[in-house]
C-alpha cells in the first residue's frame, strides 16, 4: 500500500499527509495554513487561489509530478472565462491532491496578510480584521421540522467556522426583519458580515442576497482638539482608499482643551453641545470619505477611534469637567466597543465602533495609539517616543516597561502665540538658515521647493506670498538665530551691536530678529516668540526629563518624534533648542501621524487591541501637574542648551555660542541674567 | 484549645464551625446558606435578618447560650430605633457568632425565597431574579494610579459578587453620562441594578446615588390576538402589583390572525403598521400598569412575553406572511433576550426583554408559556393540556416526552360565529341547565349569582339586561340540549313535536331553541350555532386524538384545561360535547391563564427560563395542516358522543339519549344523516 501524498505549503513550511483526492483547500485547513475562503469551498468567491509548483523541488527533497492535481475542472474554467485566472493559478477548493506536491499560497490569499509599513523600525500589520465575510448554503425551512431562518442561518454559518469560533454566534436584531426576504431573494443562500474582536460575542452584522463579494470598509478616525482625520480603508486588504481631516468644529467653544472644559462648566447644556457637533463633524468627515472612496455606506462596518481624554469624554457624551482640575478624574479609561450609532454616526445600524483606551486623565487614547504604532514596549534599547501637539504626550521605555506622561506645551509649536505665527499652509516659512558669520537669513516657503536666495524665489512664491512661520519653521529660526549667535543660551536676542546686524532691530524694551520684509509687512522673531518658544519646549523637555528620572536614565538611546508637528521638524534644531535630549542625530526619526497609525493598527487586527489595553494597563503614568521635579526641571530647562550644558552629542554636531545679552535697548536698569540650564 | 462554634441554619439544616466572630452573614455566604443582603455587610439593608434561636434543640443535639451571639451593637440598636425590627430579630451583618447555635432564615430574607401558587398540581415558582440590587463604596479617583469612575464601580461590584459571577460584568453604555453625578452625588456610594440572566453577560442596568432600598419590578405580558394582558411584580417578592388588560388594538386590522396576515400581504407597509400599533397598545398597557401600581417607571427593568407565532412576528417587527402558507416558516423562533426599547417600548433605557420561544409556526410562546406552567414534561401521569382560543394549543405528555400541536378551532367558543354569541361581560348567559323532562332552562348571566329561576332574577339583572350569550355558555346550552334530548348526536334540532318542547321554533330549514325572550327580543340557539361548535370541538378533539395516535394511547390520565375560557367551562359539559377526551371528570381542571403565569414564571425566576428553552427544543411538534389523520379524526369528531360511542367514563356520568332527528320544516327531500363518531 502506498502512502498518502505529502503537501508542502509554501511560505509557511506547513507540511502533512493528506488522503488522495483531498481538495487544497480542505488540505491547508486541516494543516492549519492561513489560505483564504469566503464561500466555504464552493466555488464562487475565489478567495482560496493557489499557484502549485511542479517539478523539483531539492529544498524539500520532493519533485512533484504534472499530475500531482487533479486537472482544472469545470468549476475553474468557467471562473478562468468569466473572471481570469493568473497563470499557474489553480481554485484551491477543487484541485485535489493526488500526489506529492508543493503548493504556495500567495499574499493575496492569505486572511493573515502582512500590511507592508514604509518605515524600517516599525512592525508591519498582520491583517486580522474583526469583520469577515462568508457565503454560506441555508437550509430551506421544513414544518415537520420546525425552526425559524434565524437558526438556520446561523446553524449554517457555524457549521462553516472553525471549531473554536462556533459558540455563541447570534445575528444582530436589527437585521431580523429583514433576513426573510434576503433569505428567499438569494434562493436560501447568502453572504454574511460576522463582526468577531475576540472579546464581545460573534454576531452577524452585515447580509446580502447570495453571493456578496465585497470589500467591506473600515474607518480609522484620529480626533484631534483641533483637526479630525479619518482614513477609510478595505478591511480586507488594508488599503487606504480615502483620507481627508477637517477642523474640529468644537472649535468655535475654544481653542484649546481647557476652554472647552470651562465652556461645559459654565453653559448647562454646553458639554452636551460640544457633543452633538463633534459628533456632527464626524459624520461630514464620513460622509466626505466615503464619497471620495465611492463606496458604498452600507460596507463600512466597523470604525476604530483615537483622541485626548477631553475629546474623548466629549465625544462619548460625557461632560469632562473632572478633568479640569485634581485629581483628573476619568469617567472611563477602557477601551470602549459599542455600536457606531451609540455614539450618533449615520452609519449601518451593524456597524462597530472601537475606542482604544485612555492611559490616565492628561494621557489619551491617541498616545496608547502612538504606542500600539511604535511599540517602546517591544523595543530592545531604549526608546522616547514624544507627540507634540498641544499638549505633548511622552513615552519612555523599552522592553522592560513602558512610562508615560503629558506635559503643556501650548500651542507655541502649532504656530500660535508667535507673533509672525501661522498654521501649516501655502505661504508660510518652514525651513530657515542663518550664515553664522553675516547672520543673513535664507528661508524656504510651504509650496515652494526653492530657497529665498534663489533668483527665481520671489516669481515661484509670487501666488502665496509670504505670509508668516509655520511651527517648524519658527523652531528652527531661533535654533538658527541660536546657533548664529544672534540669541543667548538665556533667550535674549542681541542688539545689532553686539550680534553684528542690522537685521537685530530694537522693539520696545527688546530686539526682534528681521526675517524678511517687503513694502507691506515686516516678518520678524521678536524675543516674546523665543519666551513662547522656551515655554513650550521646557514643558516637553521638562516631561521628557521626568520620565528619565523615574526610570533612572540620564539618556536615551533614541527619540521617536510623532505627530503632524513631529513629521517635519529637524531633529537638530530640536535639539539645538534642548526640545529633546541629547541623542545622535540619526538616532531621532519622525514617526509621522502616530496616532492615526495606531487607529489603523487597531482597526486592521483585532489582536491589537487586546495588546494596546494590556500595554495601557502595564505603563506606569506620571502625572506632571503634582511632581515637584517637574517644575524644577521645567525652570531649569527654559534656558537653550550651551557649551557647558550636558549635550556633548549635540556639542559634537554643532556650535553654541557662548554669548550674553543685554535685555534690550529700554533696559530699565536691572540687568536681565540668562539662567544656565 | 476548643473547637470553633458550631452553626446551623434553618430551614436549610446547613451547618459548619466558623471562627468565633465571624458575621451570621459571612458564615452563611461561606456554607452556602440562602440569605439575602444589597448592601454587602454595611448594616444599611437590612435585608439579612436572621431569627437566632436560643436554648436546647435536642434534634440538633445542640443548646444555645444567651452568649453565643455578641450583643445588639449600635447599628442594630438605630436600625431598631429608625426603622424598627421585629422582635428576636438581629442584622446577619452585625450578629457575629461567638458559640454553637441554631440561626433560623426567615422566608423574606432568603433571595431564592418561594411564591406559593393557589394549585396543589403544580410547582412552587422559586424567586431568582434577573434582576438584583447591590449597594457599593466606590474607591475615589487617585491620581497616582489613573482609572475611570466605571472601572472603580465595576471593581466594587465584582469584589461584592460572589467568584461564580464576577467575571464579564460590564456598565450599560446609556449609563455612563450620568454616572460621575451619581456617584458624586451618593459620596462614592451607589446602588447598582445588575441584570443577570446566566446567559447573556452581566450588566449594570440602573444606577442610583447612596442606598436605594428598592423595589424594582418587572412586567409579564401575554399579547393575545384579541386582549394585551398584563402583570406589574416586585421581582424580589414576586408580589403582582397590578394587573391589566387591554384589547389588542391590532384588531381594526381583522379579528382573527390569517385577516391579519392577509392585510399585510395586501398592503405593503400593513405588517409595520400592525407591528406600530401593537407595541403602542402594550404602551398604554404599561402607563396603566405603572400608574395603577404607583412606582417609578424608572424601576421597571425586567419584562417578559408569550404570545402566538403570528403576534410574535408582528410585535417583533418581523412580517408574517410566511406563517400564512406552507412551510409555515418562522423567521425566528428562538428565545429573545433583548432591551426593551430595540421593540419600542418607552421604558427606562436599561429594561431587558424576554420574549418566550416559540415551539412551531403554529403553536407559540404562549403553548410554551402553558408548558412552562403546567410542566407536563415533569408530570407522572399523561396530561392532555388544552390551550383554547382563536386557535387551540394542545400539549400531551409526561416525563417521557411532550407533544404539541395546534388546532384551528375558530371563534365560536370564543361566543363569535355565533348567533346570540357576545363576549364574556355583564349580561352574558354564562351557565345553562335544562330539565330532561320539562326541556325548560334556567340559566345564570355574568355579574349575578341568582338562576333566573328564582324570582329575584328579574331585578338582580335589570342594570346589564340579558344580552346574549358567552363563549362557556354556548358550551353548556349545546351540551344541556343534548342531555335533554333537543338535539341529536349528529347535531340537529328536533322539531316541537319530536322533542316534546315549544321552545323549538322553525327558523327557516331547521329548528331553533329557544332560550330566553322578552318584548324586545329572542335568544336562541340555531342548529347554525350547533354547527359552529361542532366544527370547533371537532377540531380541538382532532388535535388531541392526533397526539393521542402518536403517543400510541386511547386514553389520557388528566386533562387540563388553559386560558380565560378554559377557567370558566364546565369539564362535564365539554366531555358531552366530545371537546376533550374520555377522561374521569375529577382530573380535568382549569389552570387558568397559564400563558401569563408562564410569562410570570420567566420574569421571576431566570433558570426557568432555559428550562422553558431546552423543553421546547426536546417538544415533539405536530403539524395538523399535513397531517392525513388530523382530517379523519376532523370529519369523526364533528358528531356529539353517543351511546355507542368510546365515552364510557362519561357514561357512566350523564345520560346520552339516543335520539335522531329530521333536519328541519323545509327538508328539501335529501334527509341529512348524522355520522358516528
Amino acid at each position: 500500500m502506498s502512502q498518502d501524498p505529502l503537501v508542502i505549503f509554501t511560505p509557511s513550511g506547513k507540511r502533512g499527509r493528506v488522503a488522495a483526492g483531498t481538495p487544497v483547500l480542505q488540505a491547508a485547513r486541516s494543516l492549519g495554513v492561513d489560505l483564504d475562503s469566503v464561500c466555504g469551498g464552493r466555488g464562487i468567491c475565489s478567495k482560496c487561489q493557489v499557484s502549485p509548483g511542479y517539478g523539483s523541488f531539492p529544498k524539500h527533497g520532493l519533485t512533484v509530478a504534472e499530475d500531482a492535481l487533479t486537472e482544472i475542472n469545470a468549476v475553474e474554467e468557467r471562473y478562468d472565462r468569466i473572471r481570469g485566472l493568473k497563470p499557474g493559478r489553480r481554485l484551491g477548493c477543487q484541485a485535489r491532491i493526488m500526489g506529492d506536491c508543493v503548493i504556495d499560497v500567495p499574499a493575496e490569499s492569505q486572511v493573515h496578510k502582512q500590511v507592508v509599513r514604509k518605515r524600517a523600525e516599525v512592525r508591519d500589520i498582520t491583517l486580522s480584521p474583526t469583520v469577515t465575510l462568508t457565503y454560506v448554503e441555508v437550509a430551506e425551512p421544513d414544518m415537520h421540522h420546525p425552526s425559524g431562518d434565524v437558526e438556520r442561518l446561523l446553524a449554517a454559518l457555524a457549521a462553516q467556522r472553525a471549531d473554536s469560533d462556533k459558540a455563541g454566534l447570534a445575528l444582530d436584531f436589527h437585521l431580523l426583519p429583514r433576513l426573510q426576504k434576503i433569505l428567499r431573494d438569494g434562493k436560501w443562500t447568502v453572504t454574511a458580515a460576522i463582526h468577531d474582536d475576540g472579546v464581545t460575542p460573534p454576531r452577524v452584522i452585515g447580509l446580502w442576497p447570495g453571493f456578496f463579494e465585497g470589500p467591506v470598509h473600515g474607518l480609522a478616525v484620529d480626533l484631534g482638539s483641533t483637526t479630525i482625520a479619518g482614513h477609510l480603508v478595505r478591511i480586507d486588504t488594508g488599503e487606504v482608499l480615502a483620507s481627508s481631516g477637517l477642523m474640529n468644529p468644537q472649535i468655535r467653544f475654544g481653542e484649546d482643551l481647557m476652554s472647552r472644559v470651562s465652556y461645559g462648566m459654565m453653559n448647562p447644556e454646553g458639554a452636551a453641545e460640544m457633543t452633538r457637533v463633534v459628533r456632527e463633524g464626524i459624520g461630514t468627515l464620513v460622509d466626505e470619505l466615503v464619497t471620495e472612496a465611492s463606496i458604498d455606506r452600507s460596507s463600512l462596518l466597523d470604525t476604530t477611534f483615537v483622541m485626548n481624554p477631553v475629546m474623548h469624554h466629549l465625544f462619548l457624551g460625557l461632560d469632562p469637567y473632572e478633568l479640569g482640575q485634581a485629581p483628573f478624574a476619568l469617567a472611563t479609561g477602557t477601551a470602549q466597543r459599542l455600536l457606531a450609532t451609540d455614539i450618533g454616526l449615520s452609519v449601518a445600524p451593524g456597524t462597530r465602533a472601537y475606542v482604544l483606551p485612555l492611559i490616565a486623565g492628561h494621557v489619551g487614547a491617541d498616545a496608547a495609539a502612538v504606542a500600539l504604532s511604535e511599540a517602546p514596549n517591544l523595543s530592545d534599547d531604549l526608546v522616547l517616543v514624544v507627540d507634540v501637539g498641544t499638549n505633548a504626550e511622552i513615552l519612555l521605555g523599552d522592553k522592560s516597561g513602558v512610562l508615560a506622561c503629558s506635559s503643556p506645551t501650548g500651542p507655541a509649536f502649532e504656530g500660535a502665540q508667535i507673533s509672525s505665527g501661522q498654521r501649516a499652509a501655502p505661504g508660510a516659512i518652514e525651513r530657515v538658515e542663518i550664515d553664522p558669520v553675516t547672520k543673513e537669513p535664507r528661508f524656504r516657503v510651504i509650496g515652494c521647493e526653492l530657497w529665498s536666495d534663489d533668483p527665481e524665489f520671489a516669481e515661484a512664491t509670487a501666488g502665496s506670498g509670504i505670509t508668516g512661520i509655520c511651527g517648524s519653521g519658527i523652531i528652527e529660526v531661533v535654533a538658527e538665530m541660536r546657533m548664529a549667535g544672534i540669541v543667548d543660551a538665556g533667550g535674549l536676542i542681541g542688539g545689532p551691536e553686539a550680534t553684528g546686524t542690522a537685521r537685530c532691530i530694537s522693539e520696545g524694551r527688546t530686539y526682534s530678529y528681521l526675517l524678511w520684509e517687503d513694502e507691506d509687512r515686516k516678518i520678524t522673531v521678536t524675543n516674546g516668540d523665543i519666551r513662547a518658544i522656551q515655554m513650550a519646549k521646557a514643558a516637553l523637555y521638562a516631561g521628557a526629563r521626568l520620565l528619565m528620572d523615574k526610570r533612572g536614565v540620564d539618556h536615551v538611546d533614541r527619540v521617536v518624534l510623532a505627530g503632524a508637528f513631529g513629521a517635519h521638524i529637524s531633529p537638530k534644531h530640536a535639539m539645538v533648542l534642548g526640545m529633546i535630549p541629547d541623542c545622535p542625530l540619526d538616532r531621532v526619526t519622525s514617526a509621522g501621524n502616530a496616532a492615526g497609525t495606531g487607529a489603523r493598527i487597531a482597526l486592521l487586527n483585532r489582536e491589537a487591541r487586546g495588546e494596546v489595553e494590556a500595554l495601557v494597563r502595564r505603563i506606569e503614568k506620571i502625572e506632571t501637574a503634582v511632581e515637584p521635579r517637574f517644575q524644577e526641571h521645567f525652570v531649569a530647562a527654559t534656558a537653550m542648551p550651551n557649551a557647558a550644558d550636558p549635550f556633548p552629542i549635540l556639542r559634537s554636531v554643532v556650535t553654541l555660542p557662548d554669548v550674553t545679552f543685554n535685555a534690550g535697548p529700554s533696559e530699565d536698569g536691572t540687568r536681565r541674567r540668562r539662567r544656565r540650564g
